[in-house]
Order: structure tokens, then C-alpha cells, then sequence
């Protein structure tokens, strides 16, 4: 690819993306992370993985405005027909297509060429570690959800089943711990495993500043 | 005071609490903060210092909305009208009040009584280690203040001088790292010390899995 081309798809990614979690930065560092755990690899098909990584996200919007939607497949439709109309040939425009659709976690859609697995790790790194936490925390801030819930007796409710309420405590539990085991590519895995103990202990040290244990020994008066 | 009196100041302040980092979970994190420092000490009014742990933020959403109130002022005028009005008396409503004014970071107002010092630190030490992020990060989400700005070469722009544009990269090196000496009280500067080192690593870790310097060197087609 040229520059050209490149720019024309980052400036067709820059007027759909979202807020905060899901911002320019968070494609960018998908790119980055990408073109990371490429090097490990021959025969890599880098205008196919820049694309679709530029262009990952492009459905988000889309998402949120109605929750019926798949970003990812919506995603794969809205970007074939944008590559279609600027004259990328059918095998190209698809296989950015098939990235794009298979990059979502709990998804049936499981990626099948290396471009594919390569996208789909780069996103989830974005998930793990210290970022993974900040990008939830920016997500419960923009959608009003609170860090936990208290139960009836005040204190900090740790029944988070699939059930609860959104919350910070919720999708640390539900999500963020579990995607450690979901890399595809070897380089991911190395990564990944970098970052995990610094999330675990910050997530230990938070719950231990945020414990309320002093309002329930008040003693009223009668 | 009793069950009933403490019950009716806490529904007073629910009415009047803000969305994520200042909702009634932070209320209730600094009333617990300031139980747990107050037992250093003898002859603590409890009802001055739980009162004003309760009382002391109901004016955040005045400031929101009006950015040249002080929520501190405007605070302790609310709450010693609130007070007054159910019959406090004029010493004890006064002395609120003097807790909520000078509870603010960045303020001439210094606090003078135990309480008001102990308000003081209870609410710090909701701005120092985990929590401190967490807040900052849902902060950053609901006011959709990025992460960080990329420089001209698409690189993080760490020169976050003062008159940078808010970002929590600038919050955590303008505010977050220099909380840890503003403590008044023995308690809470043994406490802010326990979660230091865990916020740093956090943060180093953050910048570490955020760094861009792969897209920079894509090789472009002539």
C-alpha cells in the first residue's frame, strides 16, 4: 500500500469512531500491537492486516445505537463496500472482510487466516493489563455505571453473577480475567502474560481501599 | 446522633449526588476513611465529622454546572442551612460547615479542627492509589477526556505541561502523584503509603503496553 492509500482508509476510520474506550488511540494501538506480532511471522499480508485493523472498529457506533447489531459483522459489510467502491479487487476487499467479522470475543465467528488470528489477538490486548482496565473504567464513566454496588447491609456486593448489574466489578470478574487464555498467536501469549500480576495487583489493592467496614460499628445514640 | 438523624442526613445528601467518580459510593468511602483515622484520636465530635464526611460533596454538581462555584463554599453554606433548619444549633452547624470549606485540594482555605483536617485526609485518600486511577479513568470516560493526545509524529505526547489539554496522562502527573504528601494526619499518611508503589507500577505498566512505535515504521509501497 501506498501512503496515499493509507491515509485515505485512516481518515474513513477517523469519522466513525467512538468515544473514549473505543477511540482513534485504542485503533492505533491495535495497529501497533499487530504489526508487533507479525514480526514473528513470514508471508504476512500486511495491506490486508493494516486495513482491517484501521478498520476494525468501524461499526461501534453502530452498536450502540442499536444493541441488535454485531459491530464486527456490520463492520465486515460496511468495510468490503468502502474497499468495493474504491476499486480494491474482490479477494482483497474480502479477506479484510473476514478479519473484521472475526475479530469479536464470545463470537461464534472464530478467525481463520493469520491476518485474522493476528487482528483478533492485537484487539484483545487492548482488554488485558493496565489498559484493559483504564479502557473499562473510561466505559463505566461514559455509561454511568458505578465501580461496584453496595448489598443491604452497606458493604461491597461481590456477587457478581451474569445476572448483576454493569459495573466495573462485574466486567473486571466476567471478562477481563479471562482473557488471558483466548490468544491465538504465541508473541499475544507472551505479551498478555507480561501484564497480568500488575492487573491482579492492582484489582486486589483497590478492593482492599475501597472496604467499608467502619460505618457499620457507628454507635447511635438511643 | 442518633439511627434517625444519621438517616435523614444521608437521604439529604443523595439527592444531591454526582454520577461516578463523586456518587454516594465516594460519600460512603470517605465517611469510612475518616472513622477509621478518627480512632488515633480522643475527643473526636463524631457527629461534626460524620455530618461533614456526609454532607461534604453535596455542592460537586453546583460546580459541574457552574464552573466559578466552589463546591467547598458552596457545600458548607448548603449544609449550614440544612442543619440550621432542622434545628441544629448554631456552634455545631457552624462547625460543619468550617469542614466542608476547607476540604478542597488546591484551596487557601487550610482545615483548622481535628475534624476538618481528618475530613480533609478521608477525602484524599479517595484520590491517592487504585482508586484514585479508577476515579480518574471514569472521570476521563464521562467528561470523554482521552487517555492521552498523540504528538505530530503519532507518538504520546508526554510533554503534559499545565496548559496541555485534560487527559488522564495529565491528571495523573498534575494531581494523582503529588497527593501522597498533602496528608494531615499520621493515619492517613500510613495509609496513602501502603498503595503508592502498586499505582506506580500500574502506571509505568500502562505506558509500557500503550507505547506506539511500530506503526511509524510501516514500510510504504513508492
Amino acid at each position: 500500500m501506498t501512503k496515499e492509500q493509507y491515509k485515505l482508509i485512516e481518515e474513513y476510520m477517523l469519522q466513525y469512531v467512538d468515544k473514549a474506550a473505543h477511540d482513534e488511540l485504542h485503533t492505533y494501538r491495535v495497529l501497533n500491537n499487530a504489526l508487533k506480532i507479525a514480526k514473528s511471522y513470514k508471508n504476512i499480508n500486511y495491506d490486508v492486516l493494516i486495513t482491517s485493523c484501521l478498520l476494525h472498529d468501524i461499526s461501534r457506533k453502530d452498536e450502540f445505537e442499536n444493541k441488535k447489531l454485531c459491530h464486527a459483522i456490520e463492520g465486515g459489510k460496511k468495510a468490503y463496500q468502502f474497499l468495493i467502491n474504491r476499486n480494491y479487487d474482490v479477494n482483497f476487499s474480502n479477506h479484510v472482510k473476514e478479519c473484521i467479522t472475526t475479530h469479536r470475543f464470545r463470537s461464534n465467528n472464530q478467525p481463520k487466516s493469520i491476518e485474522a488470528k493476528i487482528l483478533f489477538d492485537a484487539d484483545k490486548l487492548d482488554v488485558i493489563g493496565p489498559i484493559g482496565i483504564a479502557r473499562t473504567l473510561m466505559y463505566n464513566g461514559q455509561f454511568n455505571e458505578p465501580l461496584y454496588y453496595l448489598d443491604s447491609q452497606g458493604k461491597i456486593d461481590y456477587n457478581v453473577n451474569f445476572e448483576a448489574k454493569d459495573s466495573f466489578l462485574k466486567e473486571y470478574n466476567y471478562k477481563l480475567t479471562k482473557m488471558y487464555k483466548i490468544f491465538y498467536t504465541k508473541e499475544a501469549k507472551r505479551l498478555s502474560r507480561q501484564f497480568k500480576k500488575v492487573s491482579e495487583k492492582f484489582y486486589k489493592n483497590l478492593l482492599k481501599q475501597i472496604e467499608i467496614n467502619e460505618i457499620n460499628n457507628i454507635k447511635f445514640d438511643d
